[in-house]
């Protein structure tokens, strides 16, 4: 679309949704005839809603996840277990380990990685407060669940390094087979963490 | 995400998202995340773009595009031609064809196709309109750039009854291989089309 077929505002509309992870030119100029054809169902909710969270959406001061409070429902939930702190890089992760609901304890998000060669050191990612918070409460396991990437190992190891003596135990995620995985289709390095960190069946 | 991992704002905001054409549960959660991330870039100009659109935008009554004045750019550029009509059945293949630059002249909108079926006869489309825009202007040339579907088909016929007799020629959209296209993977109807029409070298 050129700015010859409609006013400047529909195409400022649809080059800023085309920048959504997700979105290009063409789905976003899709989204704009479906949010004009659906006015009242989507395009005035989808408005409010944006509004609403421009409004509200912080970062928990704590944890450093996303929420309409702070600290966040994460951190004041008495239901979560305080004795184990769950380490990961973006928000994201803390979104997924949930709808896994693998981790019944809080969680510390980091804002990245270590990376030497971007400039991105400890006190760029919230690595001290972190460090703060597993020695001050009644922290007894960090569990990082770290992207298994270079730098994400990295990272990873600083921080079992800062935490060593304090006498708070820290785990790592397994590594092998995904489940429902077939062993043909995987890469080799992979395969062979699964066979060195075996199990008894 | 459950409504455990954050207030009920953040839920809702991915449910609305998700229903967007090319966006789904998982790409409407990444979508937040990078609406949070980019605050001041993305997320405050979108919701301010998003607004603004709500106000402002609106289908043309002349020839049911939308845009953000009545009657649309479209209608009121003097430099397009006014002898010529291109029917075409929703307002993404008027952008469709003003991407290629290959209409001079002025739309019409129909809003859909007729559909026996789905119980859409010709007053739930914008076909009355066209036939008087047609008859009452200084329209010589009606082009009917509608899609190449049985329904479109039936449309496009109905309309060229209607408009036979008024001295408008009426036209459409050729068949052929497509540019770019290889004759190996080309289904068989559009083949046995390029050839009939087949045109001097």
């Amino acid at each position: 679309m050129s700015a010859r077929v409609a006013g400047p505002e529909i195409e400022r509309l649809i080059q800023l949704l085309a920048r959504l992870p997700g979105l290009g030119p063409r789905s976003a100029r899709r989204a704009v005839l479906t949010l004009v054809k659906r006015r009242e169902q989507l395009f005035k909710p989808l408005v409010f809603a944006l509004s609403d969270a421009l409004d509200k959406i912080t970062l928990c001061s704590n944890c450093g996840n996303i929420d309409v409070s702070d600290p966040c429902l994460m951190c004041t939930d008495p239901r979560r277990d305080s004795t184990i702190l769950c380490v990961v890089e973006e928000v994201g992760d803390l979104w997924a380990l949930e709808r896994a609901g693998a981790i019944t304890g809080r969680y510390h998000v980091l804002g990245g990685v270590l990376n030497a060669l971007d400039g991105i050191g400890p006190e760029d990612l919230s690595i001290g407060s972190l460090i703060e918070r597993a020695k001050s409460g009644d922290v007894r396991e960090v569990v990082l669940a770290v992207n298994a990437t270079v730098d994400g190992q990295a990272t990873a190891h600083v921080i079992t390094d800062l935490l060593n003596g304090t006498g708070i135990k820290v785990s790592k995620l397994a590594h092998g087979v995904p489940v429902g995985g077939e062993l043909d289709y995987l890469d080799d390095g992979t395969l062979a963490q699964a066979i060195k960190e075996r199990r008894p069946a």
